[in-house]
Parts: structure tokens; C-alpha cells; sequence
């Protein structure tokens, strides 16, 4: 689905046109074309590929989806993958993809499966003409920009979730609760490293080195896109980590608690072994055990073995089993 | 066993010929000859090698088979063995082996211990002549893309086969089957990577830098097929890792049901122990015991019984231990 | 908040000037500006970028804050962030963070969020004219060696504690404890390299091969950095892999102890469960038992089950169960 | 010990010679030496030092022994150390080892610490006098491929050996055995894999860039050996990760065995001790017991005994806790 | 404190020189000055800076000490820093470091907290003047290899310390012996580590590419010591795995033999249940008991319970959980 297709020229709006004139516009000196679709159809995609002269591989990737995030030189244009992560408002994560293919005086991009748009981007981008004056190269680093800063609330959120985990693990009774969200977590992270660290490692590839002609002016820019996806990668790196040490703590308070379980039922079946033994004694069928007939015996045989199980409690108590 | 042994000229197939031809077709301009192979013998490969002048190391290892994935140079001529995996109906993993020689004008492929065969590959392949027409290196792509598009179902059965194990992880009684599936899973895991990752690298030297000869003309088309394998590669990754996870998770889900079961244990130890020690104190044969004559003594004490084992269930229900 | 603002020259201290005099004194021959600002506010940081023509990008993350440690050439300026950690009076981990602009002839830095100051920096600089001389490239070394000379306390205190939670390791009943601790030192250790490891990594690109022009001429004094950096890193990394190790000995312990205590319950069981089922044989109602009628029957009897126990306690004590 | 001494010239043998005139053929074109020595002691080594103008350092290596694999250039002569691993018929694994001296036109071996040798190599070397011409280079990649040769055996048999464990890590009871198992294998894999991996290493810089000049003419082959041991080091790689795991795993079974244990466990406890309190209800000594005086109170008592227990081990077995 | 000061001329002895004339000795040609220092002071560091014009930093780490083992060039100067580990006689590990300024006519060693010297080095040296003739780096070489070589020993004491650990690992009722051990042993494995592992990642630098010109002509002894460093390293990495593996190890077996004591104790408390369950039966005061009234009542009784437990000893005997 088409969503805009504009002309500018000299970092200014020209008009919106027809698909079908951008071959016009593209001859056009110090003009470029900005091409926004969304769920494209192969159709679209086709007229497109006929349009802008694109290769038949990076359309064939565009039309299959599910590429992993990626910068891909052919010849003097560039096509780039990167997934969109976001959380829906049912609190799961859904990734979509916004392909985008960039020549010296065009910017194509496709998205799909995803509720996010790029209109912020273009209002933002003709609001600033001195900026957009730059071409094709600077429209890429505002989708680049706009797709990486919508990173940061996804990966907050999952530090913030991390955190309510933790304040729970050191608390009794949580313990499968804690692994499942732990486990959950997990996979989620992963998802997002997924679609971050594939992408530095190819933003890296736009400055400092050979860099592909498009982004040439650009490098500073697209230093700064590396720099945020580095501070995405380093957080979600300690996440990783953290969990995995969370995970192995969480075995261990539960076989902490485990152990002192142990220890009071160790503790409590002794008293209670202890009272069941006196009495059994006092139970005996013989003739002549004296303190059967005593008044006080049964009294005095209550008193022992409540003494004795007491004593016994106050030692438990002392070395810390109860 | 010989398959097919085709002569192309300019992207159209000239004729299939007798192997003793192929050296004059080899002489030919424009011309290139495809040859396919399957659990060929010593006697082909030798014929094979007399015809093409393939290197006598690249011969010993398709003889020998069991190499691991490779692409290695023996002058112009590269040499590449791939693993094909599978399943097999009855759900085992089979690796068979391919193994590709590759020269400015002519292809063989000679295949064993898989079922899968490239019948496919050469019929898309001849009616699109426009490709053909760029000859060896084609091919190969054609090849390798096949045998890499192959890949895929494997891996997702794989992803499938995960998740139902995850579904069943947090449920208690399935941990001895979990550990067996995940054990199983995650060697098969291991025989796909040993399948992708070493292809991988060895494509990787297929594009970019230094390239063989052959494929110069290519370099986009093995790009894409590196591609393909680093999103199988990135797939296997995760795979491994959450396997390796799982198992963890698994162990712990184990000591949690286990420390339950001994939390039950101590909570009903504890109201018995508690209700036969009182028994006892009754069947104690002290003469003066007062109580055991009463009247309602017995109900009494049946009633004090239940009373405390009720106040124990209740306490315990409370804290979570029953 | 602007703290100082000094020309210097020949590395002697000219005059404190005010920010709208910083563009004379630059153009002046072997001068050179050092400003320092704290919690700066978007006016300064937009004052002191037309001062000192600083870089859109550049100025954008000092005002954002929450950056990695990085060092960035925008042109002939060198912008570098550094993380200040310090412990708090209450013993929490607090992370600062410092920004340094560094051109041929000027130094600013800018620092938040952190109780510590540069102030004894400033003044030593001043009392060595000769090393001063080297200008801006001397001040930023100073300015590093003065925040990275600030994590050795904090790794220090940081050993002391991981040997403190040692010694506990392999006493019994602090298990629980020593968790909590551990994990808590492990996300401290993190946070503490993360303000090292990039900035050691960065560090390294200031001497030896390509350098920026600006730090030129002090390569050893950046290599000194790094090395300061690497012994901090090599600390940490030891930190982190004993406390993993730790967590790991914690829970062999907690299972050791739990081991033992299970070995105990079941001698005191044992023992307990055997002295019950004999009192419970003469407590049978059988009229013909022979025993019951002894006038030493009961003394017997209770000798009998004291004799058995006492056996038995005898042997678990020999082969260590108790 | 020296086994032999044999000159070459244009791949024919011309005769078995004293280490004395070694000196003499190594002047004559187009012949190489050949000299294999056994246990040597220091004498021989110095006189071939003296014949071959071997560095010192070199000399001191072969002489002390108990190198790491490596591959060294002197000069223009190679030294390189492998290490031979063979299982003893009493199924232990040892260590070996050989060192090779390659000049441009000699070839000295002294292995020492194992029972394999190398007459093998020299006689299919003799017999092929169309590649033993290639001289020196040749003959040393006929004694690595030798060497390398050897290790598939003892990498099938330690996979061999993991898979009959691993029948066994499912199966109960066998979890002391299968640890015990389990850490010797992964023993003997570390050990094979330091005779691999640095070999792989240092053969990995015997073809593709620069190269010992005395290798130059014959690098296929030697990167037919690098892929050897690359197969080589990938199993081993295998097995140490499935040992890791099956390690695991086999921890894993343990605690789900014991957790059932304790279920069951448990389950009786459970049933003995509700038989036991009912039993000690009636043994209580009220005089008002009134089933106590009912003709099939003894009957009914017993019968509500077995009943109560009976429904008890079927709610238990329903549950799967028996 | 100063050892010793002499100056050297083409290898030979010419004067033990008081400090002050080092100065004039570094200007004849063909001579140069050794010294050795011994917890040397800051006075004397000052001198010896001056005498050799030593770089600031250089000197501040040597004063300063607790420096990371490196090889650090100042100019045509290298400063390099080893660890020098040792056992006292009480068994503990302890670290000394050796600095040593190397310039192309003299060699300085300070060394502190250990109580190795280098004595036998210089007396060696001075035994052979062919070898000390090729000036400061061959003492310099021969600093580094005497150091490394005491490596050795405290690693071959640490493995054996490692193989009686192993012996025991498997034997029960050590497990907490073990795991100290094995946690003190994994920290001194780190310190050595952490000894030899930067030091040989510096002496990489010493030979092959770009070499510091003090270092040229003796790249094949450096190279020597970088290969005794690699083994040193190999075998430091396998005590570390091996380590890890057998922490692990050790919690296995604990857990296995816990699981055994479960069995037996569930075995046991069975089988005393059932007897006391059985007496319980007859304890009861039900007035029609037949049984009670058997003048064989009693032995018949005591038989079946025999009975009972006999049967329940020989079927848990049988199943392996007695």
C-alpha cells in the first residue's frame, strides 16, 4: 500500500506524484524522491523495482520478508533490513521490518508488520530544509535514527521487568513464578539482540572505513546511529548476563530453602520421634513397672516427656534448625 | 552412477552427451557442460578426473567422502563439498554430502547418501536461459542455493519441536522426557551447525575481497546465498542457546516440585506424628489417669485430636506448605 | 553551572575570562581556554558550542547525558564521555558522568550526577607550567587520569568485599546471605566495567597507529591510561569470574550441608523409629507373653531398647553419619 | 637410536648411508637426505646439529622434549614438534611425540615416548618415485599426513565411547559410573585436542599467504593436512560439548530420580502413618471405648485400617506419586 | 637497594663501577652497564633515571609497583614488567615483580617481594662472553627466560596438586574438603594466569613483524621464550577447565551420594513403619482378638513382623536401595 510518494528538491517539498512520474523526477538535477509503502503487495514492489532500476535479489528479499537486519550494497544503491520491535498493549513483543532501499537521489522504504510509522520522520525532515538539503543519505539516517530510538522504551521496559523479578528472588515461595518470567525474559532479549546487534555490526560498516557512496557526507551521522545501537547492544548484554546469573541464583535460594526445610522437618520429627517413644514406653504391658501405679506418675510421665521435647526445641531453636 | 551429463551453449542445452565427449565439448567456445553424479564409484571419478583435469587431493576427498563443508582452490577449479540434511519419515536426521567441482566451463556434481536430488535446480535452470547463459557460476549458485534453501524446513521443524518442549517445561511430571527430547534436539542442533557455519565462512570468500576467478562475475548471487546461511546460522545460535537454557530451567523446575514435595512431606509427617503421639499418651497404662474414665473421654480425646491436626492443616495451608 | 572559565599561556595561567571573551583569547598564538561546567544546563552547552564550534551531534548527547564511555573525532575535536563511579556514605554505587570536548586550543568538560571534582586537577596543572605547556592534549590526560585513578578505590573496596563474603563461603548458615551479597557485588562489578571496558577500548586509539592530531604528541601518557584501564579491567574480570565461581561453591555448599543434615536425620530416625517398633512389641495385649511378668522384665526391656539404640549410635558415629 | 639413513636423488633411493657422509650428499644437486632417529639421546642430536647446521634453540627443544605442537622456521629449516596419541591395549591414552627438521634438501625425524613409526611412510614413498621427487617438502607432508592419519582412530573411539555412555545417562542408577566416565573422556579429549588444535594452527600458515619457502611448491597438500586436523578439531570440539552437557544432563537425572524417590518415600510414609494413628486410637485405654466391646469391632477396625490405606495408594497412584 | 653495577665489554667483565660512573661507561662503544637493583627506593630510582634518562611514567610504575606484566617502549627504551610467582615453605602463593629498563647499552633490573634472584643468571652470562657479547638483549632475553622457567615448577605443583584432588573426587565423604581446595587452587591457577598471560601476549610483540630495534637480532631466542610462555599458558587453561569440570564434578557426586542416603533412609523407614504398624495392630484393646488368646499367639506375632521386614530387607536389596 502506497503511503506517500513525494519529490524535493533544494531540501523542499516539489509535490506529491504519481508513482508512475518518478522516473521523471529522478532525471531532474538536485531533486530526489521519497517512496513510503507499507504491507507492499508484489505488485507494488515490481513497479517499484521498474522505477528505481533495483536489483532482483534485494526485491526478492523485500518481497519474502523475514531477513535478518542487514546493509547490502548493489552496485551504487543500498538496501537495508531492520526490524522494528515494540510492545503491543497485550505486553507481548512483535517485530516487524521496514526494508529500505537507498540510491544517490531516492529513499524507498517498505514496512510491514508493524503499527509504527514513519510520518513523524518526514514532518520533521521538511520542517528542516537545511538538513534534508542533504538528500537521499540524511532521509536514511532519520528512518535509521527514528527505527533504533524506538529500541530504547522496548529495552527500558525489560530492564524495568528485570527488576521487579529481582526484588523477588530473594523471597521465599516464588521461586517457579521467578523462572518462568526469568525464562520469558530470556527469549525476549533475545528477540531484540536479534535485531540490534546484526545492525551495528553493519551501520559500522557506514563511516570510518570504505563507505558506500550514498552515505559519504553522512558518516558523523551515521556514527551517531552506530553509537545509540552500541549502548542498545551493551544494555542488552548485561540483561543477558544478569538473567543468566538470576536464573542459576534462583536454583540456588530454592535449594536454599529446600535445605532449610530439611532441617525443620529433621527437627520437629525428632521432638515428636522423641514424645512417641515415652509414651510407647509407658504403654508396655508389664507387670511391674512401679510408676504405673505412682498417683503422680502419669502427671510426673507428661511433665518428662513434655520437658525433654521442650529442651530439645530450645537446643533446635539455639543452632538455628527451627 | 551418472545422472545427467548436459552440454549448454549460450544458455541452451546443445545436447546430452557421452562422458568420453565431454573434452571436445570443454574446447568449444561459449560452451560449458554440467555433469551430475549420485553414490558415484572409484571407476566415474576417475573418468570424471581424466576429462576435466581435477586436482588428485580434491578427487580423494569426493572418493573418500565424510569432509567436512569446504570450498578450497585447486588452480581455477574449486572444490566444494556441502552437507545436505533431512528427515527421514520415520523423524531421524540423515546428513548426506555433495560434493561440486566447479571450472570456467564446467560443472559436476556428484551426491551421496541423501535422497534429495537437483533434478529441480537443472529444470528452472534451463528455462531460463538468460541466466544460464552466465554459465559455470550460475550453476553453482543454482546448486548451493538449493542446497541452502534446504536448510530451512529442517530448522524450522526444529524451532517447532522446541516450543512444544517449552510448553511442556513449567508442567510438573515431564521432566525426565523434557531432558531426554532436549538432549536429543540439541544434537541434532549440533549437526546442522556442523552443516552451515563452516559453509558460511567458506562463502564468505565468495564476494567481497579476493574472489575465485569463477565467481567473480557472481558476487552478488553467493552473497545472497551468505546470507541465507547467516540467517540459518543466527536461527541455530539462538537455538543452542535456548536449549542450553531450557535444560538449566528444567532442572530447576525439578528441585522446585522437589522442594514442594518435601514441604507436603514435612506438613503431613508433622500432623500425624502430632496425632500419634497423642494416641499414645492415652494408651500409656498409668493406673491414674483420670480422664479414661470419664464418660465422654474417648470422644474427647478424638475430638482434642482432630482439633490439633485440623489447627496444624489449617496453619500449614496458610503459609503454602499443603 | 559554570565553575571556571581560564586562559592560559606557555602554560601559565593568563586570566579567569568571561564565556563570551573564550573566541578572542582562542585566536590568540599558544593559548589556550579551559572551562569546566557542572550539571550543565541547554543555554551553557549552547553558548559554549558557538564559543567553541562544537558539533550538532556531539553537543546533543552531552545534553542527553546517559551515554557509554566513548571518544569521538568530530573534525580536528576530539568528544569524548566518561563514567565517574564512587561509593556513596551509604555504601551505594553511584555512576557520574564527565564530557570533555577536547580541541588544539581548549579543553571543556562537563560533568553531572557526580559528587567529585577536578578542581585538584586544575591546580596541580597550574603549579607544573612545564607540562602545562603541552596544552589541551596535557589538561585531557590530566582530566583522564584524574577519573580513572578514581576506580581503583572502588575495585578495591570491591575485593575487600568479595574476600569478606569468602571467608563466610565455607562456614554453614550464611548461605542465604552470601547470595544475596554476591549478586548484588556481581551487578556492581557490571556496572564498574562498563565505565572501563569501552573506555579502555577507546583509549587504545590514542596511541600507537593512526592518532588523533590532537593527542599527538602525548601517546605515552595515553598509553599510560590504558594501561591503568587494563590493570582495572584485569581486576574486574577476575572479580567476576571468582564471584561466579562463588555462587557456584555457594550452592555446592548449601547441597553439601543439606547432604549432611539428611544423613543425620535418617541415623536419628533410624534410631528413634527402631527404640518405638520395641516398645511397641511389649505393648502388645497377647495374653502368653512370658516377659511381661518377669519382675526384671521392664528394666530388660528398657536396657534392650538403650542397649539397641546405643549400638546403633555407635555405628552411625563410625561410619560419619553422625 | 637411528633407524635410518637413506639419500635420495630425483625420488630414487641411492643408498643407505652413515650419518658421516651425510655432509657430502647434501652438496650433491638434486638429492636430499632422509634420516630417521628414535629415542635419541643428546650425542645423536648434536651430530646432526653439527651435519644439518641446526639452530640451538631448535636442538634444545627436540632434546628436552615435552613441547606444545608448533611449527617454527630457523633460518631456512623448519622445526616442528607434533604429538602422536595412540591408546595402549590396556585401553590407556598416550602421548608421544616427533620432531621434524625440514631443509631445502633434507629431512630429520626423531620421535620418541611412542610405538607407531614411520616405515610405513617411507616405503609408499619409495614406491612413488614421481612425487618423493618433489623432495624434502613431500616427505614431510607424508609424515604429518601420517601423523594425522593416526588420530581418526582415537577421536572414533572416544565418540565410540561417548555414545555407549550416553545409552546409559537415561537409564537409572548408573549416574556414579556415567560421571566417572564422563570427566576421564573429557580428560582424554583435552588432551587429544592440545596435540590438535595448535598443529591446525601452525599448519594454517603453510599455505595461502606467505608461506616457508621450503613448503612453497607443495601447499595443497598442506592444506589438505590443515583440513585433516580442521575435521579433527570439530569433532573434538563435538565431544567436549556433549560431555559438557551429558555432564549436566546427567546431574539433571539424578535429581529427578531423587525427587521421585522422595515422592515415594513420601507416599508411604504417608499411608504407615495414618495405619499407625489409627492403630494407636484403639489402643487407647478409655473405659468407654464402646467398639471395643463389639463382637467384630477387632474385624471392622482392621478393615477400616487397610480401607483408608487402600484409598490412599490409589489416590497416590493415580497422581503418579507410586 | 643496589645488587650489583657492572659494566661489560664485548661480553667480558670490565669493572663492578660505582653508580655515578654508569654515565661515563655508556658513551665508550662495545660496552655496556648491567645493574641490578632489590626493593629499590625512590632515590635510587631517581639516580638510575637520571644515569640512563629514563621516561617519567616508566619510572613512576616501577616506584609505584603493582603494575600488570607488559613490555612497554619509551623511545628507543623498553620498560618491562614480569611477575614472578613462587610457593614459600608454608605452601602459599606469592607474587613478586621484576622491572627492567632495556636500552641498547644497558640493562636495569629492580625487583621487589620475592626472594628469587637473578645471580645465576649474571654468572651464567658472564661463563659465556660469545652470547653476552650480543649486548643488553641477550641479558635481556636471559632476564625474561630465567623468570619464566621458575614458572614451571609452581604450575607442575599445582597439577599435582589438581590430580590428588581428582583422586579423591570420587571417593565419598570429601566433598566439602574438595571444593575448598579446588577454590583455592582455581584462585592461584588465576594469579599465575594472570602472570603469564599479558606477559606473553607482550613477548608476541618481540619477533616477527615490527620489532623495538633493542630486540632485533635476537627475535629466535624471544620467540623461544613466547613458546615456553604458550606452554605454560596451555597448561594453565587446562587446570582451569579441568577445575571448573570438576567443581562441577564434586556437586554431582554429592548430589548422587544425598540421592543414595534418600534411598536408604525410604528403605529403611519402611520397613520399621511396617513393624510398628503390625505391634500397633495388637496393641489394641478390642476384647474379641482371638489371636491374643493363642498360647502361641505371641512368637506367631513377632514372626510374621520378623517375617514382614525380612521380606522387605531382601526386595530392597534386591532393587539396589540397600
Amino acid at each position: 500500500m502506497l503511503i506517500n510518494c513525494v519529490a524535493y528538491q533544494q531540501g523542499n517539498k516539489l509535490a506529491d506524484i504519481p508513482v508512475s512520474e518518478i522516473g521523471n523526477y529522478l532525471h531532474r538535477p538536485d531533486c530526489f524522491v521519497w517512496v513510503a509503502l507499507k504491507e507492499s503487495d508484489d505488485a507494488e514492489l515490481l513497479e517499484m523495482q521498474q522505477q528505481f532500476s533495483l536489483h532482483d535479489l534485494a526485491v526478492e528479499d523485500a518481497r519474502h520478508g523475514h531477513q535478518r537486519p542487514k546493509i547490502e550494497e548493489y552496485g551504487n544503491t543500498l538496501f537495508t533490513v531492520m526490524h522494528m520491535v515494540e510492545y503491543t498493549p497485550t505486553d507481548e513483543l512483535v517485530v516487524g521490518e521496514v526494508c529500505v532501499f537507498v540510491g544517490h537521489n531516492f529513499v524507498l522504504s517498505s514496512r510491514s508488520r508493524s503499527s509504527q510509522n514513519f510520518l513523524g520522520v518526514r514532518e520533521r525532515a521538511e520542517r528542516e530544509p537545511h538538513l534534508l538539503r542533504h538528500g537521499a543519505s540524511f532521509v536514511f539516517y532519520a528512518l535509521m535514527d527514528a527505527v533504533v530510538d524506538r529500541y530504547f522504551p522496548v529495552i527500558d521496559s525489560m530492564e524495568t521487568e528485570l527488576e521487579t523479578i529481582e526484588e523477588q528472588i530473594f523471597s521465599p515461595g516464588t521461586a517457579r513464578q521467578n523462572i518462568e518470567r526469568l525464562y520469558a525474559l530470556k527469549r525476549r532479549v533475545g528477540v531484540v539482540r536479534h535485531a540490534v546487534v546484526p545492525l551495528m555490526e553493519a551501520t559500522g560498516k557506514l563511516f570510518g572505513g570504505r563507505v558506500p557512496q550514498v552515505c559519504e557526507r553522512s558518516q558523523d551521522y551515521f556514527r551517531d546511529v552506530y553509537d545509540h545501537l552500541a549502548r542498545c547492544s551493551t544494555t542488552l548484554e548485561v540483561l543477558r548476563e544478569t538473567i543468566a546469573t538470576a536464573i542459576q541464583v534462583n536454583l540456588s535460594m530454592v535449594t536454599i530453602e529446600e535445605s532449610e526445610t530439611t532441617k525443620r522437618l529433621a527437627a520437629w520429627a525428632g521432638i515428636f520421634a522423641v514424645a512417641t517413644a515415652f509414651v510407647g514406653v509407658w504403654g508396655m504391658n508389664f507387670e511391674h513397672m512401679p510408676e504405673l501405679k505412682w498417683a503422680w506418675g502419669y502427671p510426673f510421665a507428661v511433665s518428662v516427656i513434655v520437658g525433654v521435647c521442650a529442651l530439645m526445641y530450645w537446643r533446635f531453636k539455639k543452632s538455628g534448625w527451627l
